[in-house]
């Protein structure tokens, strides 16, 4: 690995100039990418790409930087990743634009940097435009980051949150929870211990097997800020028509049951960073099931509820005793600055 | 106009919470900037274009969020389709994403969004993707957006800051420092009035034009960040070649160069953000000169220099009174929080 030039330095205001510092800043990073449309450094990167082009923008506050499982960069490369993932498109390309608190050590930000290129390369994608940006002490706690991107969609593939349509099995990837819990452990002083890491991974890879197995898939989403039962209930509304899920059906680890448990939380609520539901015809349902459950990210896959006829735009549930009650999306604020 | 629905309130955490406020919030983004795309709501936006493809990001900080002749929401528009642009590209989609301080008036926040979807309007790009995130009071100053964009680069374009040839003309577009000394008008507080505004405004037209009239330009850069005596020496360096400018032949507002002079700042060193500088070859200069003063970005445009055969990758002006000096990258930093 190519080392930053200033390791073991601070971030300092004139890094953020444009001039000699910014300057060198950007060539450790475009080394450490190694890319070569990156490296003609242009106020644009030039592509091929062919088809239906998907497009995507997220910024990434999260609070502590690094958290078991992972950082603000891995976070970021895999969110962008995953937001392509949910309209069916395989990711191409990212943009990575940093905000940096004047005064951050720049070996943290060769740390993060250096995740970010891990990630993208797990998830054969490519870093091809970037920025950085530099604000005085106190104007911007330690880093943000912004990262968008483009992928393709296939012909024939139509995945949209307006698709969901009365039949349709919805298919949940795995466990929910992990990331708000692994962020709140980082961020609070408990008394007892958790091991539950942040399920921050990459969904593409996962999204091109079930594709393989049916070009039919309705809907996909991946439940991140405001948990699932936000995403059913986005869902819910834009296709205009009513969810079941039971809630027995939904896996979710020990250790993130017990701390829900413990500080009065609901797992639905908690947010995700590498899951997804999928909404699939039912005949077609088992075949994703099944594609899901070979993929390393879906191995806990599990069909969680259908889109039924009745009460139009809302979420109901089923509990384990026999009872059924309404899910409403998040309201309010439970954990700040999650991703 | 339609008016945000908490208009007159301030954004709290729970507006960045993924959950209802989040939800409500971006309901009115997308109304206000009435596309269909983004009205989808979906992870990514779904986009048909063929050719060519050019990609960017950047992140704005500016500081006053206001400023004569502008907004930082104005400004992350341009800016984006400036850097576009630059690689000869047509700009045709941006995203947006905000930063925002808890306790942020929602009315500023309506504001911003409205010069935004102006300037979007006015230089003919959609706003297809968005995001935003809420930090705690004292974790960001205010707002910072992130734009990034893609547009179509024709083909038989090739334009890059590697392209510069010995033999080229640099012709640059109109006056520098406007952007600069505006920010810091706002900024400080003077003894004496100056009228000197921003320069913000979306180069794609003047582009498309130049283009029109030659096929052949070799290098398109806008001097943002480092002023014009940076983007010279970014070109020299990437291009491998030498440069030589006439100092007296650079258009300098009065208002601009009596601030500079008041404060020893050099008009060089100054950020512009709606201003180029073209290497085009010899044969094409003046078809290009004057396409570009026939457009309203361009009125004031100049031939002020060459690329030549001596002192690769470096930059040397040429004064008034017959001396010459090699000019450097921007050291240090002159106005943080620029752009």
């Amino acid at each position: 690995m190519v080392k930053f030039k200033e390791n073991g330095k601070k971030i300092l205001l004139a890094h953020g100039s444009g001039g000699r510092l910014t300057h060198e800043l950007i060539k450790d990073f475009v080394k450490r990418f190694q890319n070569p449309i990156l490296a003609k450094l242009d106020d644009s990167a030039v592509l091929k790409v062919e088809g239906r082009l998907a497009f995507t923008t997220d910024s990434y506050v999260v609070d502590p930087i690094y958290f078991p499982g992972g950082d603000i960069g891995k976070l970021a490369v895999n969110g962008t990743i995953n937001d392509l993932s949910m309209v069916g498109a395989r990711p191409l390309y990212l943009s990575a634009s940093a905000i940096i608190e004047e005064g951050f050590p720049i070996g943290d930000l060769e740390r993060i940097v250096d995740s970010m290129e891990r990630a993208a390369r797990l998830a054969k994608v490519e870093i091809v435009a970037g920025d950085t940006k530099v604000v005085e002490k106190g104007g911007v706690d330690k880093i943000f980051i912004n990262t968008s991107g483009i992928g393709v969609v296939e012909s024939g593939v139509d995945i949209s949150s307006g698709n969901g349509r009365v039949g349709d099995r919805i298919i949940l990837s795995g466990t929910i929870g992990d990331h708000g819990i692994a962020i709140l452990s980082a961020r609070e002083r408990f008394d007892f211990q958790t091991e539950v890491k942040s399920d921050s991974q990459p969904l593409n890879g996962i999204v091109l097997e079930i594709l393989k197995v049916s070009k039919k898939i309705h809907v996909l989403r991946d439940p991140t800020r405001g948990g699932l039962a936000t995403a059913l209930n986005e869902i819910a509304q834009q296709s205009g028509v009513g969810i079941e899920i039971e809630e027995e059906k939904i896996p979710v680890k020990e250790g993130v049951r017990g701390v829900c448990e413990m500080l009065g939380f609901d797992p639905l609520y908690i947010a995700n960073e590498g899951k997804l539901v999928a909404f699939v015809p039912e005949k077609d349902s088992m075949k994703v099931l099944n594609a899901m459950r070979k993929n390393r990210c879906g191995k806990n896959a599990q069909i969680i509820g259908s889109v039924v006829k009745g009460h139009k735009g809302k979420v109901v549930v089923r509990t384990g005793v026999g009872g059924e009650r309404i899910l409403d999306m998040l309201s309010g604020e439970q954990l700040p600055r999650i991703c």
